[in-house]
């Protein structure tokens, strides 16, 4: 349960920067080096890879070196934690709207 | 477009920091006032009111003030923008996978 809220604390705290969504838009479309990945961005290929590590601690994004070049690739695993907080959330207030709902209804 | 990406910035800003999620997590299970939404953090209420601005901003809370007390209530609009973008990414790497997919069964 703590190495989960943890998870959760992670991928939201990288998805919560520009540059790192940007990152990961660009990932969604294929995977690319890293020195193709850090070409759009008006920033240092050091700042990039930092941004990097900290979407691969969150899982999601993965790298791979082949000989000298790194790639980056998109990984699921993180946008499944943020999918799952976003809908236990939803369906603690669907619910208490349905509670509600009966409720209202009677009254009538 | 621009306004939608204006959006999506605002919505996972908001969510990237803990003590916010903390505070959506708690208005999950009902609306509560501002005050007693306020008692089980560490914080000032003055901080408290801050991280609110920012989640009203961008759709995932909504206050009403009732005479003298403000009552939170969840909202799911930040939400939807939240989900629809992690969707968005989900649907553009699943369809290049099941692009690759087909080409590799093309080569058996």
């Amino acid at each position: 349960m703590l190495s989960q809220r943890v998870h959760v604390d992670r991928v939201f705290h990288a998805l919560g920067d520009p540059t790192r969504r940007a990152i990961v838009e660009q990932l969604s479309d294929g995977p690319v080096s890293v020195s193709k990945l850090a070409e759009p961005f008006a920033i240092t290929l050091a700042a990039v890879v930092q941004h990097l590590q900290v979407l691969e601690k969150s899982g999601l994004v993965r790298t791979q070196k082949t000989g000298r070049v790194r790639t980056c690739h998109i990984e699921a695993k993180g946008f499944n934690v943020a999918e799952r907080w976003i809908a236990d959330r939803r369906s603690l207030w669907e619910k208490r709207f349905d509670r509600l709902g009966k409720l209202l209804a009677e009254q009538d």
